[in-house]
């Protein structure tokens, strides 16, 4: 006998509702967490089944929830569309989206090396408008033409925080921290090869940038820099 | 001349059974593990093709053990069903089994950080119950919902160890570790990615976890985690 | 010939203060860099001899600007002293100040795992506090001993930014990350040894915290965390 | 001015002796682990000051806790000694070492390859009598000369938990782990050069070991491999 | 216009043959080698075309010399065969052999830690049977059951070289190089997972093996041991 | 909905023009890369769309520059001749090229260790004539076989650059750089397995090399030595 | 009896001179170096003892070339001084001079990054006056204040070859790149901390850098990046 | 009380000269490993303590046995030259050596690329004496300068074993390789700065090798290189 049902996982029978999660027994939704940490519950994809991905958003859905899902590859893309008609599958961020948070105050510059880097920078992008922000995309900025960071610099300075996305030798949040006063993220991207090693040398190099203060999330990780922008920016 | 066959192994022509084991040229089948380990010989099927591995289990059928395979793909999973009828082949924790050790005494808990851990968490889980354990399954639980976790915590406590499935950066066993007084194993899974290197982050974590008495295997290592946790409970 | 001194550099002939810098030959010193970002010139003492950063430090203090001189060594830290007799040498957290900047709005939750930690975490809290930032210390608060955090939890929630400074496995931001709902700067230290690999695996552990959000710097970057907490208290 | 103290961390002004914990400033002593873990709290030495390490000790103590000390260097070990005359201070195995837990009915078997390992091993042997084991030593006994492990052979199979400690290539669990029904926890040492680096070779080397169930502590942490063991033997 | 060919090499307009090579353009074929080197040229297939590797065996045929062909893909393996229908291709060793030298005096051992090391094994085997030495195989008698090695252990020790193949912790030459007095080649294999990273974990362990004097090629070098083998068989 | 285009980048309102590039919204085109940097916009085509490439393409082509296109795959290949019928791709160098640079004055040698480097140095050769150089191909003529290097030795020595390519151990740079007084460029390739670790043990085996002199560009990154030979060649 | 001499080895019998060597037993002195590569034989003093680097030294001496020696430390410094009174030891640069080579045609800008990367660059500056060239130091232009290198602009475009030296990200020669039409060589140096593991990611990331052509020497090898670089002013 | 000493094992009760070693509690002498190896029982001196050394290293004279310690530092040194004063103490090699094996029939030629590799190279030199071979010294004939290789070549094929000791990217063994007919073993040395990382580049190349059959021990092992070669030379 095959069982392609990955587990034999059973609903815990204690009432959940009160423990503030709903559980799957393949997974525990955590309903209130927007109560203590701001910002609804998001799905993170990999590693789960279109089902388990559809199941979790649907939980959410019935509790009131809007519904981001990250690193969402083309099965579940499909599955979650044909659960939520309505839903939008950036099929190159690899983001399902659902609803959207209430509009907020902050403004947030997504400021991208190069062409190979958008989709990256739009899952950044398109998370930061889902938790409320207003985005100004800076694309194809890389240092080696300055000329282009320059042309956008008097808008990114406007902006509350900076995302800063590259990849390569990650060279541009280094450039653009000692041109603006406004607290920066950075996100390395896994694009380049040989001596980059999928995006860790652009990690380090980030994380030893020499502008102070230039904070790094994980590689390819557009939806963690939204996430910490916006906590900065819910502080307006 | 293409030679498909991997080899041209013959079989030894001394009596092998009296050295214990089953020569089949390219395998020698331990029989008497049992007797020096406590437990059967389990078929590692990853290098192996589908014939090794079904010749290997047929082996141990003859010689009237139980049959438990680990890190089994669909196609070695479609010949062991065929040849062993009666078997499972758990198509996500790539396990196939046929039969089962007698029930023992000794109870194990499995707590699992993600959804995403899941087939890891249930290849420990099987492998448990195949050698005789009962088990208790706690899973999505990981740490940043701290409240999924307590609201396991009285139901792990009674168990006799308890293992730890977790990705990322694997903090589960070291909160856990901090609140129970049991052997606990951790289990690292591949579940991450950019700066997790596929599991290399949460094995390392886990290692040199701020708990005391942690002991880690091997990443993705249910079935060892299982084993280990089996050496414990055939003391009670 | 032996020559002690480092290297001849010469004094550069052209106006370098309408260039917004005063070049001293081995350094160019950045005398517009508060208007620029925020918060002015800091010294980075590493691989620089004494001689050289108290050249850097009188160039800064003749124009007017307050001194903080960071991985600052015993031998340099004597010189700065004698250099400057009113400022302090914080000889663990390695740090050199003269001066401190206006008294800001924000404040600043600065939670360590360890006792071993705290070297780091001073760093962050006196630089935080030099920055004009007030500074909640919350030490020896790791997540084997859950407790201890739970203790300080109220206070860190009214924070306005959270810096956690962690070893080992790092999985303090994770746990507070799941109770929070402030911007958090996660800092790994080098405490650690064996798989810890000189704070490596604690700083990837932090990048792939199942915590979403969480933002990171280089290790044992006490200083790193404090600006960037910065440039997001002098956002309110 | 020189602050030679490293921080100016204050006591707490809540009754911690309510929060199950002792704050000193710099540390909050966990009075309640027995309770919660089944073995009191022990002091990680390492990048604490004597005075930090003496200083907790002292607070265990007067909560009627034996007390230990792990990789204590011998400038702490003076300190530790000066305060406890009757304490033990173990320079090789970096241990100081005052009071013991009462003795348990669990037999513990340290394997040890080669001379090289025996600080470590020594470590292990010395933590598992703290905890109220009974220690055999079978030392010097590495594969490349397997009559020696042989000779230990039936002493070694009737303790409860094997310890297993090794550097190089760390092959000795997986030979000992093919030979005894027993738990074993494998310590990986840092002796060896190249190759070996600084015992990540030992580490990975038995986590892919070809036994079986065999657990794995950090490089070095015959500390951890004591306290797991214990865990183990409480259950009898 | 689409180039499919990879480069426009052109044969080189001297009189290589004067030059000990011939030139192909692409490629320079050594036809002095075994003049040189004691042993033919040998063709490393990776990276070639199935046309090259083809057309450089046929330069090789065309001089009398006898082919051995390494790593060789399916598709590079027809192609071959349809060049050289008496040539026989080992799919599962990736080797393609056309003649083969003469029968020298030697006697080389392959020992193999796993069925699942089968494949690098093969490779070394037939390696050394074209190079003209009698080859004893000893397959699946890793160390976790060493009643299987010893079985094996007289006829090792005739052998006048001793090659071990083994994955995972790779151990086995450790144990072997212990009981014998033969020079001992080891052939560290990609078989593991995790912490075994691709074979990294078993070449490292092998280079620190606790047993003096083994010798170590690449991973999954079989070819290379059988080679080095025979250079020293020609000793005799 | 699913929204297959990846991104919805926006054309820059201002006159782009004027600031010397052209703006696609997803790109920026610079278009006096050649006044600055003496060579023309070169495009990267890993990680973009093919229509992305086309139409960048198509703006510098507008702008009457000539075209180069690197890491070209065979999807992209194909639109790129399409869109300029004319072009050439080929396919191992992954190279589409549309027009060609002036005629310089310089010569440069491509020394190739083994044919399966042949795509990189291919790449090189093509990159280097597209820039207006002379090239002399020299191929297949690695270290184990001196006699085939020496052969061209005078051919190399003529040159006023040599790039040399090898993978494996990457030894060529070294004999090369010992016989010859001309600036050398290094390209390490992933030719190699296990301990090459996809070409960085080359990479750094180049930069260790014990000749004086030799300088590096990243591993298979045929264009970039050819850019580099060419800003050499520019200054004849 | 204790050997303190490092080996015992001869002085060759043959007609060394003949073969273009000086043979010292524990060395081959290189004496037609000039005439196959166009620089002399240079001293790489690390791993010799004093006596070692001063007898090598005199062999060059009494064939009358000048001598360079890298790399050395204070001990053999010292020895080197009092062999060569004329001579000029270095000491942050790590080199000793003795006379120098006939002045060229070609001028070197060195860009160096900060102030800690200055050993590095003036090894770089010294051994290229040392080798004929006219050098322009611009030192502490990193690009985390742009203005500082943009000031020094015209004079680095006006230079036949351009030497970056930067540490930490590495990020300058990225910029630099974008920005001139000359050769350029990076150095990386290992100025940084914890995530710049001693220079390997600011070695990496130059090796990616988003700038064509950047060529790039081992880490801290300021050294060779003047000796590659006169191998290019030599060609004018 | 502070315990000096290491640890207090207990000579083993049972007739260990029965079982073929001597039992000294922290070590347990191998009294038979020449019958079963070859060659008898060698010291490796790191990790343990001086008085450790001198106590086996008697246990072997009492046994009749010559004496070789490997890895000895000075202080060990000058125990061993007190308790055995007719021993000499190589210092740079790190060898104690009392006695020496009978005069075989092989000869060894040691080749060393540069000086600073001679410590490693008369490491194995000395050991391949003391196992009773001949030994032709080939020193600092690096690749750099091929014709200082070429003028020992006829004396290097002339022995039957070689031995190539080289530091960097270690070429040297790919050069000899193709050149020669007889077995190599290459030793890595850690000679080399920065990428070089302490040597694992020059091991990673020599095991990636373009010539065939070269075989690796650990980085500076210079005894195991000699222990195998003269397992080979007791085959004649």
């Amino acid at each position: 006998m095959t069982r392609k049902q990955p587990t034999k996982p059973k609903r815990k029978k204690t009432k959940s509702s009160d423990e503030a999660f709903s559980d799957l027994g393949f997974a525990k939704v955590d309903l209130e967490r927007e109560q203590r940490c701001g910002l609804p519950e998001v799905i993170f994809s990999e590693g789960k089944t279109p089902k388990q991905v559809v199941d979790i958003a649907k939980t959410l859905h019935r509790n009131g929830q809007p519904i981001l899902a990250t690193r969402v590859d083309k099965k579940t893309g499909k599955a979650f569309i044909k659960a939520f008609p309505r839903a939008t599958f950036h099929e190159h961020a690899r983001l399902a989206i659902h609803g959207t948070l209430p509009k907020g105050r902050g403004t947030i510059s997504i400021c991208c090396a190069g062409t190979s880097d958008l989709p990256v920078a739009e899952e950044a992008a398109l998370c930061a408008e889902y938790f409320g922000n207003t985005v100004h995309r800076c694309y194809d900025i890389g240092v080696a033409g300055l000329h282009r960071l320059l042309s956008h610099l008097s808008e990114i300075k406007k902006s509350h925080v900076i995302i800063t996305v590259a990849g390569m030798e990650g060279a541009l949040p280094s450039v653009v921290g000692g041109l603006v006063d406004k607290p920066m993220i950075a996100v390395p991207t896994s694009i380049g090869y040989g001596a980059n090693m999928q995006g860790l040398t652009t990690l380090c190099g980030m994380l030893t940038s020499c502008s102070s203060g230039v904070t790094v999330v994980n590689i390819d990780n557009g939806f963690g820099a939204a996430y910490a922008a916006t906590q900065i920016t819910r502080l307006l």
